[in-house]
């Protein structure tokens, strides 16, 4: 058994990552770090684990009990804690948040896209879990940007839903506000535009064109819809094959032929892609459940490849389909 | 023209009261005061204003401009105030706290519930205004105790909008936790409980029957939907007769005999009532929306009342349907 | 007092219509015809007008009693109508439909878009009112088209709620499908990008770029909330300033100078405009309600400019905010 | 391998069935079979199983290539089939209709709720799955009719979630209707009354009492959250002792001293269970998905039961949170 830990497990991804470890039968969840919760039961924050565990929240960090370490941590926590904590040589780690997705040679942390970088996955002690708009939008250029075919401006309008911005409530995230609601932000400057560069230039490195991307809130939980489209040569049957080529060894990539809709990968650690082409333009439609494939099921697939598990062990969920 | 002033105007009542304002022909909205957001345009915080008004928040109480104050403060805050401001003899005051529904010898508030004391009101200095859940429940009985009907213990079920719980956000106000979701709350000691009794009793005074009544919250913003049932020995047609006589003076309470849903009512400062007979069980549905006929359209309904103005003025809304 | 009557009276468009129509001081809804539920009353299929009319459906069709026809009827409908039916000369008509938008010399009918043609409808006998979308999209585009600066290609994402989509079920207004789902159709092809080409050529001629619209399916009921960019030369403050110019008499357009929400014009007539510059791009976020400003409103709108009433009669419609 | 076919594929049960049974380490799924779906890929019609079959409807029934038969037939029409066709004598059957819930000497059906008659069931041949409501409401009160405490009037209201209505569309699951919506229908008359008093005086053979039951329709889609309530003499700790231990051997019920909320439950098998006294009454919240414990999941649990297997076997699911 592959022993767990978790930094950071009062939030989201962290509530989605214990309820996947829970029901993965080759990892065992050793402990779940929590300085504001310590002492209370992970069911009181995480009530849809009730009748599943009796585990508590930990202030305690006994890494020599775990095999690997996730941090489900605020942006920037992760480095600081690293920065000034000891931790061993030998333990992975697993990061979900932006702090080290930039690769550089002043660390040592592998960018943990499995359909970008498997076999480096494989390799890696640390990995920097990519970010949910980040998976959504790349899984739809690479195949392009592998046959070097992003030679024109790219467009991207993507919809998320509200546990993408984290548990702590705002204004934005108030149900009163939010119900039946539609807001844009960030436009052309999400932080995430900086990680999805850098997947596209590791395999098309003359890529420079702009990614203009319209971040939108949406009214709904979980989920990320994107629409993208781009200036494209061939036919669309031409699009879908360099889909399909690409995406032949990812299980949890589909390329679709039909016109797809979110709820069909809410709940799963699936990326569903789907090309139409309409003039000179090629339209590619990407949905994610922004919780799993965009953040604690990637990061548990990461964890399957650096155990050399079974890739997709733990990982077959059952849609919600409604 | 009437003059209105408002103090705490950055909640939701206030909101919905400064929107009904701002449309009604015979009042003129002098100022709206706010501690927290003075200087702020009234739009920066309800931009559902935008184009209407350039009105800014004020921390100044001019009392000597406006004919009646509202007040939309958090409970308590009203008395807190009273207590400790002097405020003109003849400033009217209509009050959305719950600080002063409990009629007592020691203030001179009219419960400003105008289908059971609208003489009253027209004559009073001062209105408390009802309670949503309170206004919901209380209109679905009143015609049974103006008929010394309430002869037995009484089950209300009524699930209510987001709204009802205010602007500050909590726990069960995040999207992500309220969307498509279903909670119980202070089952049974809700504190409308109070009010609604005062008034039943106001009818028929050997009223002491329980009023077992379980609040839901609703995955919603708006309105509040009751459903309500208790023993009634005659047949259907005699209750919704009693029900519609009762009302018959009562231009915003409509008795439908087609079973109604709740979006019928959103957004307008109807109630919709619907009477069901089965067994010796009578079933009575009460629709309103939570912020205008629950909170702020009463408010104005009583300024209509007090000021001597046609009662539904300013409150002809269009109901959104959908 | 205007006199008006509706041929197509049970769809979405007819109920947001009649629901304006009886409040709106200076016209009185004479007749509303609908084959399928004649001799049923209104409040039978639009429920929000419970309390506010006892008016039935009829299968007759009394032109000598009224002023002005708002046809609600299918797309395709009313042109078959007029094409086989006999109406009076002097009858002025306002057609909801797709049928008579596109302008030509083989009929009389005035695109009704008042913020583009307010004296030609001031003077039309015959009205084509404007597609929802078209509607959001254009106002968001003709300021640039007035002033000849559309000059690159545009990019449109724009998301609406269901209402649009009509009254009549289908698997894609299925509630189990479509809450909380996400998903786009006629990519590139929409319909109404015919009526936006042109109205933006009648103000900028020589525009001949592509306009690239991804329509998104919302999961919400009210509303179309567009993102637009497009390659801009000059500062935001200068764009800003475009706008304002261009609709300073257009009481319904706000350009406002901070990024807005959809629930801000949801059951108003309201369009709210917002300009923000990002590199060489120009994002315009353009709110309407798909039912009042994208259709019934408008229409009304069109009424008051016809027979020479306030524009705004009848059309200061209280926000639902939330 | 246990082999499965399904009848009636193209609903709401069938589509979560299979997409349970798919990741059923032991059960294999050899034909769908649906008449109006015959040739299409069940993806066509439950796109949440995109990636994971290629299978395709059937309008076959290869009785002898399986062990075990579900009806997700319209109700009424699994009797219909069985009257007018053979099938083979030790096929097992699961019904998920109404139609044999009855218990009855005609028919050799039993009644397949697990904890009420898991031992019957194991020993059964053929299984008639309880209804959705009825599951959340019996395993509410079970707990009281074994200890032959329910001697007073019970009182039931409950909301589900809009696919208990099925995937036919009608006017009350039209997405613009139903959003934000609620509604009663069928009070104190719902269908499932008769199953569950089989179930209590099972149980409790005096108990006659009225059951009164409103059913609420909900605007989310999956989901019963029922509040229900009647005359208790214990303690709050009394009844959680009784149900704690009346389900001591059901791993899917969970009796929780924490106000729980429906979401705990959605995509899970599981039934929380929560218990409050007020006065002389006794609270019993009780919440399930009824897609999956009140219908498919808990189709599959009998499955496990009838062939020997471990009970949770394939409906260890994630919750999905949010």
């Amino acid at each position: 058994m592959i022993k767990a830990g978790i930094i950071g497990g009062a939030g989201y991804t962290a509530g989605e990552l214990i309820r996947l470890l829970i029901n993965h039968p080759q990892v065992e969840l050793v402990f779940v770090n929590s300085t504001s919760n310590a002492g209370n039961k992970l069911t009181d924050v995480h009530g849809g684990l009730l009748g599943e565990t009796d585990m508590k929240f930990t202030d305690q960090l006994p890494y020599n009990e775990i095999d690997v370490l996730f941090f489900c941590t605020a942006h920037g926590d992760t480095k600081k804690f690293l920065d000034t904590n000891k931790v061993p040589e030998n333990l992975k780690i697993i990061d979900l948040s932006t702090d080290y997705r930039k690769e550089s040679a002043e660390h040592e942390f592998v960018y943990g896209l499995p359909e970008l970088n498997k076999e480096r996955i494989k390799q890696a002690k640390r990995i920097a879990n990519p970010g949910c708009f980040a998976t959504a939008i790349q899984l739809a250029l690479l195949p392009l940007a592998n046959a070097q075919l992003l030679n024109t401006e790219v467009h991207v309008n993507a919809i998320t839903g509200s546990t993408g911005a984290g548990v702590k409530p705002s204004a934005t995230s108030h149900f009163s506000w939010r119900e039946n609601n539609i807001s844009v932000y960030k436009a052309f400057e999400h932080q995430h535009l900086g990680e999805i560069r850098q997947s596209l230039t590791q395999l098309q490195n003359n890529f420079t064109e702009d990614i203009n991307f319209i971040p939108v809130r949406g009214n709904f939980t979980r989920g990320i819809f994107a629409s993208i489209y781009l200036n494209f040569e061939g036919s669309e049957e031409d699009a879908r094959k360099l889909y399909e080529d690409f995406y032949k060894d990812s299980p949890f990539v589909i390329v679709t032929d039909k016109n797809p809709d979110l709820k069909q990968v809410v709940n799963t650690n699936k990326c569903v892609l789907y090309v139409e082409k309409h003039g000179n333009k090629l339209l590619i439609l990407s949905c994610i459940d922004n919780l799993v494939k965009g953040a604690s099921g990637q990061a548990l697939h990461n964890l399957n490849l650096i155990f050399g598990l079974d890739e997709t062990q733990g990982l077959k969920l059952k849609a919600t389909g409604f």
